[in-house]
């Protein structure tokens, strides 16, 4: 799994059958900062996965991919290979709290 | 899942029988430019993936790999592990809309 | 799948029994070129794949990886995780063809 | 498989109800130094995995990916993609002993 | 699946119950040599492998990764995603040897 930001969505109204009526959301995987290693930072990829969480916009959400990915009862015959698997609350690196999710409300209210 | 720009095609007579008769679609991933954000850039990585959409030249994608392609009813029984699994309308990210699909008929018209 | 170059076999007579009898070609994964984008180029990386199908040196492949390569009448029961599923007859991108075969009868008389 | 270090771990209360109540630690693959080969360096790369053994921090493991990561008896219905199966003792590269697990208590009462 | 070179082995007493009693091995994923393509060259990535064959250091091994793993007899319930299918005896690319497995005995002496 890995840490990753969410940062947008997709609309597809063209797609399997097993698809429809999920939110498909942007995510942008994170790693620990390689010098103070007291921030994430964004490794440039950018991944597409399932939400049945209700991530919102700016949230650190934990991903599952592959297989994996079809565990949770909500995807299990979906041809997808990324999910949300949770919200993160915090990260904790070296010691350090390196991510605090701030102002739930705010960042839930839209995609 | 990925972003990815349908760029091509492969032609193959000599293949595993699973595989006659379905459309095998070159795809470039794309992902969020670094800097602006405001546009999708290529990766630089080129994948094959079945097609059973109907998706044509340029048009944006979104593509499932591993054991998970062969969660379509098309699918299920082929050695693919790559399909595509949505037509893209829109793509946002942070707040902007960086792809629309424009001209559908047209870009649908040959691949 | 990927899209990749028959570059050479390996030899191992100390293996899983489930593995005796197969041909296992080095196979090269190609990607579209950067600039002019006419050709294939090399990624630079280098895998090994069963083969079925009788492809020779030279000749450009499409390789399954992961789980989906046991879903051929000849690997399923297999230790393997890349399969040759076709020997690419013509590559197209963006309206071009940048590959095509040459020469069937020369290219697979040896490996 | 590959060896990491545990560096963190990460917080969530909202996330997929089999997740719930399970360690969920951040690590770090690490790779052979190039050079010497002495020592072990990271590759920069930042995961996620499940612990069932009670790793601690600073202690090397080894991480099973992808749908073998499902299973061990704690995590067979659970959508994870990485587990820790082993807490190394020792990590030995052409005749030098690259690593050596020191004082386990200490490095084993917190995360 | 990859060629890859061993070049050392992990010890770890407090691990999964169904890895207890294999041999795991530390391995480094080869490739093709860029410009003379007449040698096999380190990718610098280091993997952990199970051996069930008898692999000694310095061999060259084909790996097979993911639920693949799990496909032979030894393996099937353990929670790998990478095993040792096959040792070596030669690798050709164009026409060249590029990898000869030499003096058997003296190389499996020990790991």
């Amino acid at each position: 799994m890995f840490v990753a930001k969410v940062t947008g969505a997709v609309v597809s109204t063209q797609k399997v059958a097993a698809m429809v009526g999920f939110k498909l959301l942007v995510v942008e995987p994170y790693r620990v900062e390689n010098k103070d290693r007291r921030s994430l930072v964004t490794t440039g990829r950018t991944l597409i996965a399932v939400d049945t969480l209700g991530a919102g916009p700016n949230d650190f959400v934990l991903v599952t991919q592959g297989s994996s990915a079809r565990l949770t009862p909500e995807t299990k015959n979906m041809p997808t290979d990324a999910v949300i698997v949770g919200i993160l609350d915090q990260v904790h690196v070296g010691g350090d709290c390196v991510y605090t999710r701030q102002n739930e409300e705010a960042s839930s209210s839209g995609t």
